[in-house]
This record gives C-alpha cells, structure tokens and sequence, in this order.
C-alpha cells in the first residue's frame, strides 16, 4: 500500500466530485422546471403557460433526466468500485466512461442550447403580443443555466476519462 | 519504409476525411443560411424574414463560421504535416487536436441545437398568427441540419484525437 495517493486515484475521486456537482446541478435544473406554473392576466382572462407547453423545453428536460440518471449510475457504480476495490467491469468500464462521458456531455449541451435558443426569440415575440411572461422565461433560462454548469462539469470529466481509456484499452 | 500502412497512417487519412466531410456540409450550411430571404404576403403589405432577424440563428450562423474556419486549417496542416513528411509543433500538435475537437464539436452541435429550438416553436407561433413562413423555417432547418451533420463527422473525428492523444502525451 503506498502512503501517498497515486495519480489514477486522484484522477477517480476528481471524476467522482465531478459526477457529483453535475447530479446536484441537474437536480436543482429539474426541480425548478417541473414545479414551476406562470399564470399572467390578460383582457381574455388568466393565461397559463408551462414548460411542457414549448416543445424546446420538453427536449431540455428530457436532457436534464437522462443525465441525471446517468449520473446517479456512475455514482453508484463509482460507490461500487470503493467498496469492492476493483473496477466493475474491468476495462470494458474504460470504455464505457469514454463513451457514456462524451455522448451524455452532448446531449446535456444541446438541452442548454435548444433552451436558451427557444426562450430568446419566444419571449421577444410574446413581449410584442403584450403577453411577456418575464418569469417564465426567467425561470426556463436559470434551469438552462443550470443545465450548463451540469454539461461544463460533466465535459471536464469527459476529459478525464479521456484520458484513462487508452492507458488501458 | 513500410509497406502496408500503419494504423497511424490510417488513423491520420480517416481524420482528414472526416474533417473536409466536416468542412463540405458546413460550407453548405453557410451558403444556405447566407442566401436565403423569405418575403410574405400579408395585408400589411409584404414582410421580408432573413436569417439575422432571429438570435438563436445568428448564433447558428457564427458557430458555421467558427467551426469552417477551425476545419480549413486543420485541413491546412494536414496538408504541411504530409508533405513535410512530419508533425508541426510536434506532441503539442496532438494536445491542440485533442481540445480544439472536443470543444469545437461541442460548439457545433450547440448551434445546431439552438437552431432547431428556436425554429419549432417560433414556427407555431408565426402560423398561429397566419405568417407562417414555410419555406424560411425549412430552409432553416436544413441549415441546422447540416450542421448537424458536420458535427457528427467532427464528433468522429474527436473520438481518433482522443485515442492518439495519451499515447503521445
């Protein structure tokens, strides 16, 4: 056993603390885009607008849910790999990171992306419908927000275990 | 010399493949986005729609840019590296593929995102109000679609980095 920590072990706890930022981020995205019902007073009475109503923000939570799985997975897995002391998998899981690291960080992007995308022209639009829904879209762009500090943490992992596969593949 | 080319070899010729793929849709994308404007007939007199009118396309149009001219010269130096027979700047040259792929492909498809974001809903916004701008919406999404394309190619194209990467480094 060596007393100092060698480089792969720092490298692990770095992905793991990683994963975890990105689940406590996506979590928080999540919450605050499923609870949320804007209702905004017009001359034809309350109009009610929700995220399930925009189709972008429909892609985007499905991003936000399949990360959060992902995450939630490879944290469990990474639990897993403490307690029994070696990999799962063996070096199939190399490549499993490799892979599930790059596609996810993808995917996680181009929720942020279809969201912010989708709230800068709607609102103008429904801003000169006088039907602004400044919280709404508010709301939907900190979850965007939020969604990209998850992809930003879940990219530097990607890097690392970028890194890892090919020393061991 | 070798006879049968090394994996190396190959690795370099699938690389360069993909990045004038790459290259070709996004010139394509650009031209399209480029040329385009729309006039609609309405009683107000026509009204014109171009690209830049909508945000989340003009972030479309700079990511093309971007990753057009990252593609021009990396094929740029594809071309020094094969008939200089060697790397320019040496190991560096394999650290500066490995990010400039990884972060133009997130680039790219964050573009493309953002586009078929904006285009979704704004479309069923613009016929809602008997405007529907058809041929301006699918024009635009052919342009995110091509965009698309390109960043699956450089996507692959990342993936070879990443594997030549590490064992240079």
């Amino acid at each position: 056993m060596d007393s100092a920590p060698s480089s792969s072990t720092v490298s692990r706890t770095v992905i793991l603390l990683l994963r975890v930022l990105t689940f406590v981020f996506l979590l928080i995205a999540l919450i605050l885009i499923a609870v949320t019902r804007v209702t905004e007073d017009t001359t034809d009475g309350p109009v009610e607008a929700k995220f399930t109503d925009i189709h972008a923000y429909r892609y985007m939570i499905s991003t936000i849910i399949v990360g959060f799985v992902y995450n939630l997975m490879q944290m469990v897995l990474s639990i897993i790999n403490v307690v029994s002391g070696k990999r799962v998998c063996g070096d199939f899981g190399y490549v499993f990171d490799f892979f599930g690291d790059k596609i996810m960080s993808y995917f996680l992007i181009s929720g942020s992306a279809a969201g912010y995308g989708a709230s800068e022209d709607l609102h103008t639009f429904f801003k000169a419908q006088d039907l602004p829904f400044n919280s709404f879209f508010a709301k939907a762009n900190a979850s965007a927000s939020l969604l990209l500090v998850g992809f930003i943490c879940n990219a530097i992992a990607s890097i690392f275990t970028s890194f890892a596969l090919p020393k061991k593949a």
